[in-house]
């Protein structure tokens, strides 16, 4: 069987409280702290063995990760069906909200756009197969295991997907520093696919065509233009604040 | 004179464009791309002076910085004086904005939220020197230069800087998982001293209590929890986003 290692307090602690499927936990002997303990405790009741290793053990399993003294062996991310996210966001009874990261290379800008997107509610994240960063034990330890949350679809022809939800009644919509709106003018209370590009190139001109609108983000600064995922998180959250404010949460 | 190594292609950019002092700059011989002409060329319009050096020269300079074959020796980031600050804003006609960062350790959020925080047009950011992550290379760098152009006051004693930013009709507001209201429902269009405190701990229980309003980000996932910056970015586009509209923009 194909294993993952997840390393990282945050990222172990996740990955159990979700119920992803964990073999072994590696804790450096002498590891100490409340999320230690917090970790072997839910390890206990979930009945995964815990090992304690020496510290190179941990460095080896986990190179250049800052582990801080903990790990786990796990089964890898596993990929959703669009159609089963479909489903559930149908069933949620909310209007359907899914991410798609366009060519995003950065695991840093991957992990943290993963991390908000749970964080907001998405129903899943669409990560084209060509051109993407592989979901490795950077992005899980930078997205604070929130990959263990949020379903993660991959798809192979990004125009056809998009052609497929826009026939389900979805709206997909992009940030362009020439969008013709500002972010919080658009309407984003409906089925929404919201794609975030990457940072040096923004969308790739073939997604920005099959995009319903182009929002904007004021820029007010010096620098012009903003972080993928600092951009990502505003637009997120613009999506929250919209459906909140118009259900009168 | 002490100086500074500015590597990057954005960052050395940007610190040319904002008319930071530049001793000098640095090009890996046989570094191409258009970022790197336009570089040469706004150092040649501003007479400093580049020199074409052998890669590993770059990686001395810069070391663990993915410095893409350019880097710029510069004076070090003058920090502003407060009264400065804050007499800038009185006569930008705007309601003056700051953001303080509350003993952020990560430079990765350090640099990503003052690179947000220009984009969003605030007026200064305060960073106390006590428990801050020092401005470096990788702070600048992950600033994408932003660190170039907005205004960045060390401050000393946090409660006292509050207290008298609170006299001056400053309404302190931070955000807590356990804020009384959601963050887009409380009134961010007055003078407004923005707080992020550090991830793992939030904000400091002193300056928590100097707050005026406390703001909740609601959780919708699986991880409680939102990175630094992401949160960060997304208060300080509530801002914007809330004077645009008041303002009929």
């Amino acid at each position: 069987m194909t294993q993952e290692i997840v390393a990282g307090r945050n990222a172990v602690f996740e990955a159990l409280a979700s119920g992803r499927s964990i073999n072994k936990i590696y804790v450096r002997t002498g590891t100490q702290g409340g999320s230690v303990v917090k970790i072997i405790a839910a390890a206990k009741e979930l009945n995964v063995p815990v090992e304690y290793v020496q510290g190179d053990k941990l460095d080896k399993l986990a190179p250049e990760i800052r582990h801080q003294g903990v790990a786990a062996l796990v089964a890898p991310v596993s990929f959703s069906m669009l159609e089963d996210v479909l489903d559930k966001a149908y069933s949620s009874g909310e209007k359907p909200f899914l991410l798609l990261l366009d060519e995003l290379q950065d695991p840093q800008n991957v992990g943290a756009l993963i991390r908000s997107a749970d964080a907001a509610g998405v129903h899943g994240v669409l990560l084209p197969k060509r051109r993407s960063c592989p979901l490795n034990m950077s992005v899980e330890k930078i997205s604070a295991g929130a990959i263990s949350y949020v379903p993660i679809v991959q798809i192979g022809n990004i125009s056809q997907t998009l052609q497929k939800l826009k026939k389900e009644g979805f709206w997909v919509v992009g940030a362009d520093m020439e969008g013709e709106t500002l972010y919080f003018e658009t309407d984003l209370d409906r089925p929404i696919v919201l794609v975030i590009g990457s940072e040096g190139k923004g969308m790739n001109r073939l997604v920005k065509e099959n995009c319903d609108m182009l929002m904007r983000i004021p820029m007010r600064g010096g620098v012009n233009s903003l972080n993928a995922s600092a951009a990502g998180a505003i637009l997120l959250y613009e999506v929250v604040r919209q459906r909140l404010q118009k259900a009168g949460k």
